[in-house]
């Protein structure tokens, strides 16, 4: 009675799994609660539990207040901090710190809540593992209520859904056609592809013409490369790659930024490493926005002033990044109405 | 005008404090909320805190969700994660890293709340003031209003709650004269007795036929065994001890096991350690559960998968564990209605 | 729209910032709350997002329960906890241990929240930095909903409220003339100075006769001390500094206890603490108060029980701690009703 189907699928892992139709309902209705005009169902009673695996400022307070806008409660679970730490791996032996599986915990937790959040991002040392979602799916196994994705190895379904939306806003529902950028930067650490990787499928599947540019070996996913050129042939449009920054710059309509680690970092992280410190000039400044068509300028947040983009960028007004952040909650309102309405 | 008087007693230490008659109305408002025909109070404006001086994922978890569905609010707290350290002792100078007394904490706290829960574990090292219930004394000292038990040195009244009314939905409520067996298991670490012995005055006080089966060493507390005799007896039933647990689980119908660990660990840990390592084989195995009357496995949880239980085992159909820790909802549900309805 | 002006700022950072007008009745609010009579506002929908960039107990928790006794709801945020650590640094290359800057923070906190709360102490190496208040007005530069300062640098306006609620009750409204002893304690640590300020401009504003009791060396900020002098001139009073504890203590109707660091702490942590060292005697005993005219012992808590105040003090009937800590909760229901309602 607490299980129901959404969207096709019962969890949301991630957005490739609903049809186009499923989506544009998604994007359309974070608009609409943007705008004040959701109808959304009142969730009174609903009971819903956050797990974070990982750190979080903008996915765990604006999830606190999605749920409570919608009438439902909420609860905070970071594992290792004043609960168990979780044991993930099948038919192990447990006589070591972990003093709780993962099996139990999810279907513990199933019992409480009438959804679940589940913020666990990549191991960042097996890449198949992390390409298959096999610790989320771990998770999905395990729970016996909807499970949405917070940020999994590969997938941040929340972050695409609040970046269409607000790509939507921003160009007033005519995105179609526009020059979207994907533009790699400079980090100090090796970080995950999940936004990458949604953001590029979310442009592609908005009808956006993108171009991802990164420098070499910065490759996103090969299966995400090839479903994101679905999305964008089956809408007249293209993903094209460049190690030209500059170039790919010239005539943006977006420029999307984000750092992630190179796939070598999976054999090698010292290589990674070595590879990555001379790209620090992989970095958003003044005069390559002064390139585009006064292009949005794009950041999922948190981010590194002066290392990954100057404060003349972020400070100017054509920076959405706060846009893009409250969009966050908007989504997922709409997400948890979805889900549990 | 917030402190309310509940069950006789003004806060919930353990059921003993209780009559057999408020005994057995909590088993059957838990079993009643379960299947949600529980008459509870609206609880509005009313507001609980929760105080984990250890780590907990079921109970507080499921505390905070009891609160909402009863349309109370609740504060978790856990000392020293974004609160100050807290002294205990009486009339220390405090001068050292603890910067707060439990005296003015539970005081104040006393002032914020309508009820107040606190999980204060055994100190493993003063049997006699584990015994005596000293630290969570301390706490009953200082508060000014109902203060619920979520796990002391020696009780755990919300999982012996959860319990019986597990086993009472288990049987129908023919639990009467059925085996129940309390099977002692290996852990890497001296676990604390609370929850055998609220495990064992619970299903002696629920008329069942108790066995416990555990190494040499092992006993728990004499005083807690002849109150468990003299609720069995009262009951035309018996408490049996043996350290033969394939005998024990002969004609079981239910196999209640929990790693505890052994009293020696007070006076030496290392003696403790060294008993314990021998007894790896103390696990539930198939072999050991195909002896029994196809019982019910229970377990409180956190387990350790193939060291306290074998997967075949817990994730076999006789596995309860699961409706035991959503158990744990219900009782603490219906205890709150109790104690501030 | 969710921007509303309060008591003529739109920011709660310090209670000299209101006229008196507003400031007296901020105190009837908050007397009326503790007696069930102030009329406030249903906040329904409405969000508080509590962030603490050190430690709490009384103001996380009172905030809590003050936000949902009005039907709002609350998140409790600890930046390093669960969230990323945060960067303050105007102009500065993000390229250490800090992911986020404060400016994002707090821009996106302010999308999802109809006001913050905010605690971030004294740096206690940058004085004048500190009686700037340079790290919290960042905050309020960075935010678009109003903020309320939860102990800053130099301010703890929710502690001041609560005191002058909590004088006004203990008094009947008479408080005028009574003598307020500030009295100086020692403690481990060099403390920072935000309550002892606070409760001198309190003390000075609510027209009383205020002493400052404290040794060589810990004189509070001249800033603060004409602005306290300002306001006990213009109620026909006065604010006077001794180094004799006993003698302050003659007649005082309460004896208010604060240990706060040498401003010499700032130039040189280890001739500050030589020189607190010595001062251990600077205790409240069971002998000082035998001198006052039955004075009420405040304090803020924590208090280090036997170095800053003997049990015999605060064990006694003339303690009002407690009601000074209940009075955190009316006084922030008073403050979030004014500023939300």
């Amino acid at each position: 009675m607490k299980e129901k189907a959404m969207l096709g699928a019962r969890h949301l892992l991630a957005w490739h799994e609903c049809s186009d139709t499923e989506w544009e309902r998604m994007v359309h209705d974070a608009v609409d609660e943007y705008h004040g005009r959701l109808r959304a169902p009142r969730l009174h009673r609903r009971h819903i539990g956050l797990v974070f695996f990982n750190p979080s400022l903008r996915t765990l307070t604006s999830m606190e207040v999605a749920a409570n806008r919608l009438g439902a409660s909420s609860s905070t679970i970071i594992p290792g901090r004043g609960t168990w730490d979780f044991e993930w791996r099948q038919g192990v032996v447990m006589d070591g710190d972990r003093a709780e599986h993962i099996h139990e915990a999810i279907g513990v937790l199933s019992r409480y809540y009438d959804a679940l959040g589940v913020r666990a991002f990549a191991s960042g040392t097996d890449y198949a593992s992390d390409r298959d979602e096999t610790r989320f799916k771990a998770i999905l196994a395990a729970a016996t209520v909807p499970v949405i994705n917070l940020e999994s190895a590969f997938y941040h379904p929340c972050q695409a859904l609040a970046d269409a939306a607000t790509l939507h806003e921003h160009f007033s529902g005519a995105q179609q056609g526009k020059r979207f950028v994907l533009a790699w930067a400079f980090h100090p650490k090796a970080l995950p592809m999940a936004v990458p990787n949604s953001a590029l499928l979310m442009a592609a599947r908005m009808g956006m013409q993108v171009t991802i540019a990164r420098p070499e070996g910065f490759e996103l996913d090969a299966g995400v490369m090839a479903r994101a050129r679905q999305y964008a042939a089956a809408r007249g449009q293209s993903v094209t790659e460049t190690t030209d920054l500059s170039a790919a710059a010239a005539d943006a309509d977006v420029i999307y930024t984000k750092a992630w680690g190179s796939a070598l970092a999976y054999e090698s992280r010292e290589q990674e490493t070595m590879l990555r410190q001379r790209l620090r000039q992989w970095r958003v400044t003044a005069v390559l926005m002064a390139r585009t068509n006064a292009a949005a300028f794009m950041h999922c947040l948190p981010v590194r002033r002066n290392v990954v983009v100057d404060d003349a960028v972020i400070d100017s007004p054509n920076a959405i990044h706060l846009l893009q952040a409250e969009f966050r909650l908007h989504a997922q309102v709409a997400i948890l109405a979805r889900i549990l309405g």
